[in-house]
């Protein structure tokens, strides 16, 4: 996902939007054109040289956004390296909390979410506040979340427990099920949120603002939603097609979409004016394991940070008003 | 996923393959039909109730398979009632030692796997005994655990590591692509394994024994290899497929199919003398929230165990030789 | 923990400040001491009746705070019946916010923190800023925590990283064994405070507003510091003395020490007006199994909460202003 | 805790038992003493330097035994590079059976374990068949895993569940008191399974093997029993005590103790003929946290494996017979 460059008739030229689901594929223009494997065509001039050191005409630049200033001392011996729950992450809020004031005007923001994310009432409400204000510009889940929140929408539950007192309504475990029926009985869920006149929550929040949103399907889904794609491949090439112009992507509580969004995910992005800037990518999870992840795929220029999402987004939502 | 039993026409009727994703349709002949809520079509006669001790009509049977020797005292405080890395799980070995050689030959054992199960030499070899020795009549996995397995088989390696040694290879980050372009230009994993004459690992296995498994899609793919079936209601329905023979299932580091496998288990299996029997679910992985979650999710009568899965295997492969 | 009754004398009394580390003691005026197993002396009148139900003149209501408003519907199926980091917290912050305000005035708060607390300069400051303004009476730790704080004080480090822009700084690894050696040198913490003029942290704020704590040596400590208790059981003594006081207990980020205080913590406090209150005891982790832990050994009146304590001491300070 | 090497009078001189809690020492004879910080006496000439490229004197060889095959390739870009549950551990056992069967003979081999190392029968027995076996040669622990081990070798549970059946006994959690009690009235460990005829568990074996062990107090104790040693700094002496003679060091599913136990070993012995080896640390936990928080800590050269210690003991025990 690093800036690479292609020597082409004598010029090294930037691939725009290098991702690691991708091949690079030379146009009869001479451009580098970068192109996920599966939509390779036959015929196809595919770079194929594995070399990254400018010794056959392809230059990886995986420092270009490295911070000269961030480099720790020589020391041989430099306690407390990794990241985990013991990291400081005071300065990663106050960064974050500028970067996304910045993006809100002149970047694309994308939200990816786990499927649980909508179970508490505060952070749901904190994350319909921070779509409200503009902060969100696309937003990747699957048919749980979306589920998840709109039954928190119209019951105040999620699978059939209160999502503010925590406590199980009698027959709870059908408001899932209930909420899957009728949306789908309305045919789509801006028709369900128009219909039952709902208010609140995310799904809510990205209708009621425009905000597209991808949800992909997954072998443990109910229903599901009429939105939700049910191809995986196709779901790719949607949340592709959102990723397209992110500028930041915020991944919260799930390991899967998190991998997903990062394979598809440039640390990069050429400008209009030919400038480049960076790709923030982070993730956030309760488990050192779950950011782990991320970085053993391969994903390295993410920042992750180890808390509880809930919290994460009451935070942010305090700070961005 | 509880036995439940409808009244029909004067007489309590129990209901075969009572799962968590399905309603029950009452069909021409007088049977209850278990029918997954997304094959429901206009017209069936469906079970409505909500209630569930006979005041409609409807039963169920919660603890049909409770053992009353295991019913503890009735003292008002007991130390240690969850289940986690402390929980004493020496006796769960010895009966799932026990279990698998009766379903050997008398049952139907379906694996479920996570995508990392394959990065070890040791487990991938234990569990590819253990599908040779006979104890695996169904497999159900994704993409990655495939591809994983066969990067394994050909190159010795997973995404470019050694399965044995640990050490990264040159250039071994392509190897996971170059498996899927092989096994794609072959056609199929029976082809790429007969082209290439390999003869270890899980996938290899279950060709040579004639084991069906089921590779579902998920939104992190590459590839996909060609068995991989993209639509995740379409890998729902051959999943359900493997499912319906089930009588053990067992289902290792893998969250998300583990909840997929649970919503689509019964708890019981009515056989062809009209005897009743358990359906046995084990959920191993190392973090206690997965397992726990499986709980949340309401598979209440699955037997968790907290532990490194490649070790897990290791032992059962020592034992049932 | 919870209130326990003794027949006495043909009176049913309830033993003030019961606990899981202690044994009743019928002193000769017939009123019930809870005195700690170590602490019995030869010749005591120790009640050795081990029924709970009134069978034998002991009588245990371990319900006695539950709130029947709390009880959930008898449905036989509930989901998401544990807590987890799924749980919905937004009520238990409103809950503790509003708890808090009241024992700021009317109660005694003891806060009990993991070695790590210190390192971010966020939730160092928040901490500091909740002691200034009034909430905290108590505060018990070990000579880690004290450490890595005072360092944080001085140089701006713990263990050598910047507290805040998370750098190591060139030979930071000294820093930590040149907190403990100048502080020795002062003589106290306080001494320390005064030489160097620090203004900042946990341990200042304790300092200059008078609340008494109490350092508990471990087997893995440097130094140590002048005020920590070598002798863990002498330790447990002077953590007593503190928690003699608490109306509530809140625990961050520490297996060891949660467990310490879940030991010698009621579940209530008779004041002195005869009344009988809660005593309230929260333990909050990153870690789902740090917080059951706690209910496996037996403190089930405690409320836990799974996230990050950095997060959680900085929305608190953003509530108690 | 690498070897150092100290300039003196124009002499480079190895010094013997380098560990991170300790000063070096030049004594009389010229020769450098390794010296805990804490025994530092007044007038002592401490080596004051903290360079470590000979600059002043001293040199730190961190590499000194790495195994130059073990280097990975130069690629820019690699997947899997940290240690998680999902790394490949086959090697790891095979090389620590290799290394025990050799060290039982050759070397000195010290078990740390937790406080819950003893809650599983099968685990239990495999730890107590290895120290019958010859493959311990010092042991440390704290009250708490040597009273569960206690309590079932008298009454077959750990804190009052059965440690093969897992059920809770009636009045069980009385067990763990009665146990304290009874081992205090016979006055010793040995003692205790002398007058009660106990023939099983880790404490029995290590009694009947006279191989000695350390059991270190903690804030959490209740009891405790006559062994444990109240004061943790004449605990950590204890503990220096045995691991001075250890060649490999094993620490199971325990935070604080691996911390400890990291801070006190060197990463090399000096034989009595001059030659220099390494020593082997391995930390074996279900969680990657409380391994990498041992590297966070510096303890650079362990070996981590991330699984249930329950099965790596039994996985040991089969291969170590």
């Amino acid at each position: 996902m690093y800036p690479e460059y292609f020597k082409i008739a004598g010029e090294w030229t930037l691939a725009a939007d290098r991702r690691m689901d991708s091949s690079v594929v030379i146009r009869e223009n001479g451009q580098p054109d970068v192109v996920e494997n599966r939509n390779l065509r036959r015929g196809d001039k595919v770079v194929l040289g594995r070399t990254e050191r400018a010794e056959e005409g392809i230059y990886l630049h995986s420092c270009g956004f490295a911070d000269p200033d961030e480099a720790g001392p020589e020391d041989q011996f430099v306690f407390r390296q990794g990241r985990s729950r013991e990291t400081a992450f005071a300065r990663d809020y106050d960064r974050l909390t500028e970067l996304l004031s910045y993006e809100r005007e002149h970047g694309n923001i994308v939200w990816v979410m786990g499927p649980a994310f909508a179970f508490d009432a505060g952070a749901r409400d904190s994350m319909a506040a921070l779509i409200d204000r503009g902060y969100c510009h696309g937003l990747f889940a699957g048919n749980a979340l979306a589920t998840h929140d709109l039954e928190g929408a119209l019951l105040h539950t999620a699978l059939g427990q209160d999502i503010y007192t925590q406590r199980p309504v009698s027959g709870g475990h059908y408001n899932h099920l209930d909420i899957c029926n009728r949306v789908r009985r309305c045919g789509s869920i801006p028709e369900f949120i128009k219909e039952y006149g709902l208010d609140n929550g995310i799904m809510c929040s990205c209708v009621k603002n425009g905000v597209p949103f991808v949800l992909g399907g997954s072998i443990r889904d109910d229903g599901p939603l009429p939105e939700v794609i049910a191809d995986v491949y196709r779901a790719q090439d949607a949340m592709r097609g959102i990723l397209r112009k992110a500028t930041t992507v915020i991944c919260l509580a799930t390991m899967l979409h998190t991998i997903a969004a990062g394979n598809m995910t440039p640390s990069y992005r050429v400008l209009r004016d030919g400038s480049v800037r960076p790709v923030y990518f982070y993730a956030v999870d309760a488990d050192e394991f779950v950011v782990n992840k991320l970085l053993d795929r391969g994903s390295l220029s993410a920042t992750t940070m180890v808390t509880n999402v809930q919290d994460f987004i009451r935070i942010l939502a305090n700070r961005l008003v």
